[in-house]
């Protein structure tokens, strides 16, 4: 008998979230408002990143690891004063913060992430 | 005593698929025939995959996470319409899709994946 | 009860080396002295992770995936030529190269991991 798959808000191409086992893989998460700034963009990832860890019974203390692309490199700092306002003081993930061309011009911040469940 | 792992098809750098617990991890991917669009590479790369993922116990429909990289995000579509034509449509895994320069200029898509075994 | 996530080194953003069950992630790792050619910075940031995966439980045998980032792909050949000398021959990761402009102009090349404990 396999482990059970449990996939959230599938669209066209990916689900926004998946589970298997004590482990939660959240998608390339971008904002919906792209007219903020990167950091503002963030502030909206994040928000949206809480919510899906909590249909997947996981939260932003159970965060593993972090895959973070900026648009531009010099807007990293807008990225991390976003994160750094938003992470578990306690419970910092390992992460990596890299620069990508993103799906569109104006997506200044792509977040990826792989989270324990609680 | 350690849990086993079990990589296959090891080269100069890396194996293109390691298996652990109920884990497989699949390299990055690219075409063999990089004469081809990057739909056609996109092709390529899924049937390599599905092929990867039959030796280590897994298969299409239990992709956990995929991090897609096109060497110009114009040709995303491209990318999209293969994965699209490929992924098990109720079995959608989380993934981000980002541009990157890749190994070389011709390299049009590369693909990574973790899934679980079957 | 939840599985207990192990976190080290934890800085303003991120903690280096966080484990959970028998799995270990290792934060985007880059060189201390920037001043190092790409191969170099490569020999600095594999000694520096070798050094991480101890303190974790795990060790180079153990790599189930990495994600390597250069500053320019035409410096992926100093990148394998370190990665090559460190990396188990026995027990190679599935591994992904792609290039991405880094933090600073002169980090020349980033590397996370997935490792299993040993």
């Amino acid at each position: 008998m396999t482990d059970p798959i449990k996939r959230h808000h599938p669209g066209a191409s990916l689900s926004r979230l998946v589970e298997f086992g004590n482990l939660v893989f959240v998608a390339g998460t971008t904002a919906d408002d792209k007219s903020a700034s990167c950091k503002g963009q963030t502030e909206q990832v994040l928000k949206k990143i809480e919510s899906f860890l909590g249909e997947a019974g996981s939260d932003k203390s159970r965060i593993l690891w972090c895959n973070v692309w900026v648009a531009d490199m010099a807007e990293k700092d807008q990225m991390d004063a976003a994160w750094q306002a938003w992470v578990d003081p306690k419970n910092k993930p390992a992460r990596a913060t890299v620069e990508a061309r993103l799906a569109t011009p104006d997506t200044r911040v792509e977040i990826m992430m792989i989270c324990a469940k609680s």
